[in-house]
C-alpha cells in the first residue's frame, strides 16, 4: 500500500529533520509537547555522552560513545523539528533558546557522567527504555512520530546491545570494574521510575503517544536478562523525586545548557 | 594484479586497525616514527574537535565537527596501531601511556579551538595539508601506509570541502563572521610552516614517506582557490617557532593529554 500525498511521511522513508521541516505537517500542541520530551531526552543525553569523546578508557570506545551521542543528536533534531512546527520554531530555536524550565528531559539523562561504569549503567537504562518506546511509537497513528521512531529504533537497538555488552564485561571483569558498575547502577536507579510515569498529556494522546507505564514490564524483562547473565541484582534504592516532564529540571541541567547554549546565544542569527 | 600473501595489505582493502594489528606486518623504526607523526596529528586534532560536540552554533554543525573528529580518531587508530608494531605496543599504549615529549604532533593541532571562526581556519589548513599528504602517501612503497592513506583520503576530501564551505560562509556572511574568521586565520597561520618542514627522518624514508616540502605548492594553490572566492588574503604574520616533530610539544599539549589520558591511566589493564 503506498501513500503518495505530498505531506504523507511513511515509515519507510529516510526521514531527515529537513524532510520534516518542509513536509507541511504541523504538530498539534499536545503532540509537540510530547515530541519535546523525547527530543530533550535525546539532546541532553547526547551532550553528556559527548564529553566522553576524549575520556574513554580505550580509543575504540571513544568512537562508540561518540557515535551513540551523534545518533541521539540526530533523533533530537527530528523530534525538535517536529515539535517546532507547532510554534513556528526551528530545532535550533528549541535547542539553544529555551530556558531551563522549558526543557522536558527526564532527570536521568542530565545526571553527571560519573565514571565509565556509571555512564554504562545509565546507557543500559536509557537504551532499554528508548528501545521499548520507539518500538511501540513506530506504530503511532501520527505518521511523523512513527517514522522518526522507526528510524531511531535501528540505532537504539545497537545502543542497547552496546550497553549490555559493557555491563557484562564490567560485571564479569575485575573486582574493581564490577564494583564501579554496581555503584553506577545504584546511582542511576532512583531515576528509572520517572521514565514510566503517565500524566495528563499522555491521556490526551491516545494512539499517538506511547503510555509510559505500559513500557515498564518490557523494560524490566530486558534488564533482567542482562542482570541474570551478569550475576547482578536490581539496586535496592528509593526512587528519587521527579519533575523533568513538568518543567522542574534536574539541578544539573542548568550547567549543561550553559555550555551548550552559550555560543549560539552570543551570536544569534543564521549567517554565523 | 592480485597479491595473496597473508601479510600483503592492498590499497583497496577496507583496512581497520585490527587488520593492521593482525597482519603480521612490522613497521621498521623510522616508519614507526613517521606513522607516529601522522597518527598524533589526527589524534590531537580529534580531541580538540570533540570539544565542539556541545558547543557548535547549530545542531547540524555539531554533527559535522563531531563526525570529522571521529574520522580523525579512525585515522589515528590505524597509524598508531601500525607504529606500535615496531615496539610491541597497541594503539591504546601509544595514545594513553606516552608522555608529552613522546608525542610528535605538529603544533597547529594542539592550538586552542578559539571561537568557531578560528576552528574553521585551522580546519582549512589541516584538511588541505592532510589531503595533499594522503594523496601522495597512497602511492607509498610501504603498503600499510599506502592503504591507510587511501582510505583516509576519501574522508579528508570531505573535511576539506567542509572547511572551504564554512570559510566562504563566514567570509561572505556578516561583518562579525568575517572579522572572526580573519582573526582565526591570523592566529593559526604562524603554525602552517611547521607542517612543511623536512628533516632527517624524512631523508631516511625515500619513497615511503612524503617529503613535506613537496606538499607546499599544492597546499598554497588549494588555499588560494578558497581565498580568491572568499576575497581573503593570506595573513601577513611571522612563522612561530616549531618543535612538534622533535618532541618539543606545543604548550597546550599537556592539558589535552591530561584530559585524554587520566581515565586510562587511573585504570590500566584491558578488562576495564
Amino acid at each position: 500500500m503506498s501513500h503518495d500525498s505530498a505531506t504523507r511521511i511513511s515509515v519507510g522513508d529516510a526521514l531527515t529533520p529537513e524532510d520534516i521541516a518542509t513536509s507541511g505537517t504541523t504538530a498539534s500542541e499536545p503532540v509537540a509537547q510530547y515530541a519535546l520530551r523525547l527530543g530533550d531526552d535525546a539532546l541532553i543525553l547526547a551532550q553528556r555522552l559527548g564529553a566522553w569523546i576524549s575520556r574513554a578508557p580505550e580509543l575504540e570506545e571513544d568512537m562508540a560513545l561518540a557515535n551513540i551521542a551523534l545518533d541521539q543528536i540526530g533523533h533530537a533534531r527530528s523530534f525538535l523539528t517536529y515539535a517546532g512546527t507547532a510554534w513556528g520554531k526551528t530545532e535550533d530555536d528549541l535547542a539553544y533558546f529555551r530556558d531551563e524550565d522549558e526543557f522536558r528531559a527526564a532527570w536521568i539523562v542530565a545526571l553527571e557522567n560519573g565514571d565509565f561504569g556509571q555512564t554504562i549503567a545509565r546507557q543500559l537504562v536509557v537504551a532499554c527504555y528508548q528501545h521499548g518506546l520507539y518500538e511501540r511509537l513506530a506504530a503511532s497513528t501520527d505518521p511523523t512520530l512513527a517514522a522518526i521512531a522507526a528510524k531511531a529504533l535501528k540505532e537504539v537497538d545497537y545502543h542497547r546491545d552496546h550497553a549490555a555488552q559493557w555491563v557484562l564485561r564490567l560485571a564479569l571483569g575485575t573486582e574493581e570494574s564490577r564494583c564501579r558498575l554496581e555503584h553506577g547502577l545504584a546511582v542511576v536507579w532512583p531515576y528509572v521510575d520517572e521514565l514510566f510515569e503517565d500524566d495528563e498529556l499522555i491521556d490526551q494522546l491516545d494512539g499517538v503517544a506511547v503510555r509510559p507505564s505500559e513500557l515498564r514490564a518490557g523494560f524490566d524483562a530486558d534488564v533482567a536478562a542482562v542482570f541474570v547473565e551478569a550475576d547482578l541484582t536490581t539496586p535496592d534504592v528509593q526512587p528519587s523525586s521527579t519533575g523533568g516532564r513538568r518543567g522542574e529540571p534536574h539541578e544539573q541541567l542548568g550547567y549543561i545548557l550553559a555550555e551548550m547554549q552559550s555560543l549560539a546565544r552570543k551570536h544569534p542569527g543564521a549567517t554565523w
